[in-house]
């Protein structure tokens, strides 16, 4: 099969063999993939990742021990824990529930298993989950940072805050609006892409420029930057909430006293449940189909990682090569 | 009356008229100050403060329009609220019931009022709490950095937690140990100073050096230093939650992604409650009184905060002159 690995920072097409079974797995053939920023990190030495990247997918289970699956269209919860690798004793997380934060835990396309960026990948069988039948490949390809973004509702309790502020408005921030703004309370979005800050408009967010001056109670990082932690504070309100989004390689300066002076709690937030981002694409509370710019071919794929670097670029997918009956 | 000043990073004595009484106000004859490691922090810059510093102290009510405080012993809370301020319209913060981060707040010898490095200091009487009679002087003028401990137990249900680690061995991280060792948790603190691991242990705390590979679901980071929180971030188990307490002059280099991934929940903590802090003085549950270095007379505070910055010292107290009788 076609396959994509991360080799001295860029991407390398190779020629591979499709992922053999394991007993209570499936091998699922893509049919679309998304490129993230975290993708991108990988290249630049995040995670220091040398395989297949990829973990934003959406495809057919073409093998499965467990004939029902066959044919299925899934998406995929990324963190494979001790249920799915098979483990007799669970981990500490994994008995408390937390298998996200397994200790043994691989991740798609991130840590120690192949991902999304090939015409085949293999997961667990209890980390697929069905596709609506309304729900089309184009929105289900965001199943997986939606469930992200809702990964917000658990952490924070909204019906405290009447405004939210989400500082950034590129892939993930534009998702985290949109959730939020299905949740309940006002969102505004603020950023500096004036292009990007319309799209937000179009789904019914408020939107500013990202020096404005007011002082929020609940505020979302999703700069992808190294100065996004900082701004944020600062447009914190005392005993406001920060959640933290952004994950990029390397660090930032900071100044921490007013965390403490401001007694603000900083909340990190990763990855989400996937039942109630599927549950928003199958009743039309969030489409996210406005964030694609543009669909690649698969064998594309280092264009297309190169395309989704470029200033103004939302979500950029690689699409497999229809498989033709007979 | 004798006080002093901070001028170009150093303090400076100076003879001052003794505070004139405001309505709803009290002037304090100061007995004991604390030194704290804002007070340092303050002469290298920290909220440009060019006043009277100190906040820590206790003392005798001299003058008030309401006669029953004349000579009552007091401690007193550092934030000057709408309340104290004499505002008629309660600023957001104060209407629901944060006082301490009141939009318009004065702070005792920190932020636009001057503090207990002097013979005489006012408050408002609703900062005053009178002192129990079976705690001396020596164990009141803890009072504040001790409330600033008990607020950790506002902020973090401790039922949640079997353990907790206190990252520092200085005089915060040692009054914050023995709070929450009198709450209940196993306490144990993680410092680099072998003499003060040993004051910790006697009061019946654990200890370990900061390079202790556990990981922790509870840390409190009281160092002092500025690179106290991503310390602190290497120690916790994901899900964990870090409470910061170190406010300094300056920013350090930080690399936020282990919040992110780790989905820690990072709360900023600063001043707390007088009465849980006086009771558990009262009650004996916790005695600050071994943490006391040296006294100082007032007169030599220069000398004084000097001392206090001496390696392996910890509180340093400023003692005003006894008025004899008559």
């Amino acid at each position: 099969m076609l396959s994509f690995v991360v080799r001295k920072g860029k991407l390398q097409i190779q020629e591979e063999r499709i992922p053999r079974l394991r007993p209570g797995w499936a091998v699922v053939r893509v049919r679309l993939a998304g490129i993230c920023n975290t993708d991108v990190e990988i290249l630049r030495g995040y995670h220091e990742f040398r395989r297949t990247p990829g973990h934003e997918f959406v495809g057919e289970v073409v093998e499965c021990a467990d004939r029902k699956w066959i044919g299925r269209r899934v998406v995929g919860e990324i963190n494979i824990s001790c249920q799915g690798l098979g483990r007799k004793a669970k981990c500490d997380f994994c008995r408390r529930g937390i298998s996200t934060h397994c200790e043994h835990r691989r991740v798609l396309g991130i840590i120690g298993h192949d991902g999304a960026f090939a015409e085949y990948l293999t997961l667990p069988v209890c980390n697929l989950h069905k596709v609506p039948s309304n729900v089309s490949d184009e929105q289900a390809v965001f199943a997986e940072p939606l469930a992200a973004a809702c990964e917000i509702l658990e952490q924070v309790d909204l019906r405290a805050h009447r405004e939210v502020a989400v500082l950034g408005d590129g892939k993930l921030a534009q998702l985290i609006a949109r959730v939020l703004h299905a949740a309940g309370p006002r969102v505004t979005m603020l950023g500096k892409h004036e292009e990007k800050l319309a799209l937000a408009r179009k789904a019914g967010i408020a939107t500013a420029k990202a020096n404005h001056k007011k002082r929020w109670t609940l505020v979302v990082e999703a700069t992808g930057s190294a100065h996004g932690l900082e701004q944020a504070l600062a447009m914190l309100a005392p005993r406001g909430t920060l959640v933290l989004k952004s994950t990029f390689h390397g660090a930032a300066r900071l100044e921490t006293w007013p965390i403490v002076v401001h007694e603000i709690s900083v909340v990190g937030s990763r990855c989400g449940p996937f039942r109630p981002a599927l549950k928003m694409l199958r009743d039309g509370r969030v489409d996210p189909r406005p964030l694609i710019s543009r669909v690649f071919p698969l064998h594309e794929a280092v264009a297309a990682i190169r395309h989704a670097q470029r200033r103004g670029v939302m979500k950029v997918l690689l699409k497999t090569q229809e498989v033709l009956p007979g």
